[in-house]
């Protein structure tokens, strides 16, 4: 059975977090994205300890974030490779990087995501389907989905907030 | 001091992850883009232990995520509220969530973040900086940056990767 964090958060934030959330595994996949494969490999890349390595490469594969694939026969050694699905984590680790780009080494950045072969920096936006507008925090709302569950309301609804949310200063 | 997770680690990613990467955290910033500002309040929406919860919130003050703010006078009562770096948080948030509704509960997401007034959903893009092609993962690749270290190399030049990388199936 999986430990689970967060029981009681019905959320896809939280329920993300279940998944990649432990220490490591993060960077474990930012080593993937760098094109790392192989366990030792990603020892070395990581200083990481080997146990916690492991359990995390196993958890990730079970959740179909990495497959396993042999890469030598004889003795059969096996590299991580990601899957579609673990590839679709990359919007979040580029997420956190220019966080850390702007609010920790802002000018001094450690790595340049570019685009291959243009040379043009990865920049994130967040716009609206509808409109196409580009969006910050300040223009959206949370509102229940088709997943709620029945106590906390009915999509479309605005979550129920504590009182103290609705009095903004 | 800080307890250092990741020392040998030099990227932003990592450095991001120092910071909002503890157990609870993320939830915590959720809860607060919702507008939830109080400890009770934050205390209630989670079922977090309220020690766990000091420790979060004290954490995101010292590094200037949240800003404590009085509310009452007698007794003195004060509120969190994110900062403007808090705020930039918002993208990894919706990174988070987009993934988990995309691969954990597709079709019946618990929540769906829209443009106020608009109503379309919030999508997220990445994008080249340089000729607004819409980029995956594939169409990138990590360079060196300006901070990074003399012995990784010169900014602009591909991090070092180990050997089995560069043998791509």
């Amino acid at each position: 059975m999986l430990r689970r964090d967060y029981e009681n958060q019905h959320c896809s934030i939280a329920a993300t977090l279940e998944l990649v959330g432990e220490r490591w595994t993060l960077l474990i996949l930012r080593e993937a994205f760098r094109g790392t494969r192989r366990f030792d490999d990603f020892q070395r890349a990581l200083g990481i300890a080997r146990n916690v390595l492991q359990s995390r490469l196993e958890r990730l594969v079970e959740e179909e974030i990495f497959r396993r694939a042999r890469y030598q026969e004889r003795p059969a050694r096996y590299e991580y490779r990601l899957t579609e699905k673990g590839i679709d984590l990359w919007p979040v680790l580029m997420a956190l990087m220019h966080w850390g780009d702007r609010h920790i080494h802002p000018g001094m950045e450690p790595d340049v995501v570019v685009h291959r072969g243009c040379g043009g920096e990865v920049t994130g936006h967040l716009t609206c389907a509808k409109c196409a507008a580009e969006l910050t925090a300040w223009d959206a709302e949370a509102l229940l989905g088709p997943g709620a569950r029945p106590d906390e309301g009915r999509p479309g609804e605005p979550r129920r907030r504590p009182a103290a949310a609705l009095t903004r200063a």
